[in-house]
């Protein structure tokens, strides 16, 4: 099979496999994805996932050749220093050498979690991505690795992209439709910063996510991976371009802290973000995006576009000031100078103060 | 000043720095070695060199840009999973951000232990190096930092090379003799795998410890790195000639270990590995290698070249076997051609038994 992209990061080259019912080929996948040989393999995956998948997973490995196992619990809490020497244990237990190869069987935290003991183990060794989630097409590739800590989220982790991405979109057939909502708000970010034509196609082939064929599927993932890809081929380490992909993440940050992590998905929370970032963008470059379609689309899907009740302007505002993305003190905000041209622009506090106070999502 | 030495790694080049009293300088050297300014400073000191030095390199550096300072006690118990939690603690509450800096002040284990911090902390930040060791010339360029885990050394850890080495070498002054031993071996050994002069140079150069002057330390310091420097250069991440460094240590790691760690240092275990790899050398090769001035050199400097009786010689051979650097289950010996040329070499275990069991040191 033809990888459907390939991403080139500093150290080598990667494909991303998607399509249907790939778990029941992932051995031969990744075997023909490797430039070396894999001494062994391990796989980490959600408990959660590994119910569902596993076994079709593990069938795929001829006798000889079956990875060994470990599970971590669904959820943020798993991204824990603690967890991290458990499977960093585990792995050495597993006798893998600096030839093996970890393979992530799950969604976003699995991946960061995996992706971390993989890149730390023996210095690094090599790791497969197979995301479960559609959340996860966003952060399987890029090379983003990493765990909590207690004063922060991925504040410990590396850069280490994987050698190949396995993405089975049946899997995503059984995921809820909470996880549908928090997944696509980056394919609609994606739309925005950089394939305007995109959040059209989005309108007229996802009217719903229940009515989502596969081949739909395989062809959403494709072109917003597509995107994420462009970018961080060009700015792997987050000097510049790359910032872009925080379209709606500063505020969406401070939400999710503000609300208390969990309470909102962390999609539902971008949501919030990029149509606060687009009035910012109207308000600052003075122009019209035209957005007011995909709003009502989006509102459509279930998605509640205003900033939660309970979260204060001030307290939202301190919040983005103490962003890993924050330079001298002022808020470095991702705004759009025309849909599909984003650019990095400080912006003054009182000027964020007053749109939050006015209140977003009711253009 | 110029630099002593310019590296360069997979991601950039940086200065080594090497004279006396450079540790009143460090600012200078560190920020004309930047490419980007640094944002804020962190030191990371080994709390017995934090004693001696600590007054001289926080005094260089202007009033509005004092370092944070975090102390670890001397000694490996510092590479564990705890200290580096705590360290990355301080990290974050000296709100050091990604354009920040962090310098190691001590010996190896200072060195990797800062390194794996600066490596992860925010997924990478640049980090400086200011060796107090004669070891610390080996292990404070090439760019493995890490950390221990309990079922074996330097398990955990990253690729992550500095920003700038500045080397005092007044420090190695008020280093007791067994520190001069642990690291002079190192020193050996790079004038027996890449530099055959080299080791007639320290004969003449270098007749005791105690009766160096600075201007040999200097001397000794860059031509011993600028072995190292030239062969991390050539393969970084050890996929090939990287392993020559390895020469004395197969058996020496097997030593350390089963002597207990301490016991011996470093340095004292892989002088027994050179001579035993000599030795090996010769009968694989069927060759004459001629290093008995060597031998004699060293044992006037006060080495002790015999295999310790406590080790039992099929122990060190089963070490040998759960080493990192084995494949396929036969120990990989790096040994010598002639001198100056190193080979990876895999050798039966019986002929490595009968030359255990030969006893070592009495050429």
């Amino acid at each position: 099979m033809k990888p459907s992209l390939t991403i080139t990061s500093e150290s080598h080259a990667y494909p991303v496999y998607i399509h249907q019912g790939l778990r029941h080929s992932t051995y031969e996948l990744i075997e023909q994805s490797l430039m070396k040989p894999a001494s062994a393999y391990m796989i980490i995956a959600d408990e959660t996932v590994a119910d569902l998948y596993l076994r079709d997973v593990l069938a795929s490995f001829p006798d000889n050749r079956k990875p060994s196992v470990a599970l971590v619990p669904s959820g943020e809490a798993s991204k824990s220093l603690d967890k991290y020497e458990e499977l960093l244990t585990k792995t050495l237990e597993a006798r893998l050498d600096r030839q093996s190869v970890i393979i992530a069987l799950g969604g976003g935290v699995t991946g960061d979690l995996a992706g971390f003991v993989a890149a730390s183990y023996m210095r690094g060794i090599r790791f497969v991505q197979l995301p479960s989630t559609l959340l996860a097409h966003d952060s399987s590739v890029g090379g983003k690795t990493g765990i909590n800590h207690p004063l922060g989220k991925n504040l410990i982790g590396a850069f280490h992209p994987p050698s190949a991405v396995v993405y089975d979109s049946e899997m995503l057939m059984t995921m809820p439709e909470k996880e549908w909502r928090s997944g696509f708000a980056e394919v609609v970010k994606h739309g925005f910063i950089a394939d305007p034509p995109f959040l059209q196609w989005l309108q007229e082939n996802v009217p719903s996510f229940s009515s989502c064929s596969l081949d739909t599927i395989n062809e959403l993932l494709k072109r917003s991976i597509a995107v994420k890809a462009k970018i961080v081929q060009e700015d792997e380490r987050e000097q510049g371009v790359r910032a872009y992909l925080n379209f709606g993440h500063t505020l969406a940050h401070s939400i999710e802290a503000e609300s208390g992590y969990g309470t909102i998905t962390h999609g539902e929370a971008v949501a919030i973000g990029m149509v606060f970032a687009l009035k910012l963008s109207e308000q600052v470059y003075d122009i019209d995006l035209q957005y007011a379609d995909t709003i009502r689309y989006m509102e459509s899907l279930g998605y509640h576009l205003s900033i939660p009740n309970q979260c204060d302007s001030h307290e939202l505002l301190n919040r983005m000031k103490i962003d890993k993305k924050t330079h001298n003190q002022k808020v470095h905000y991702v705004l759009l100078k025309e849909l599909g041209r984003p650019e990095l622009v400080p912006v003054d506090d009182h000027v964020i103060l007053q749109l939050l106070t006015g209140g977003v999502g009711n253009k």
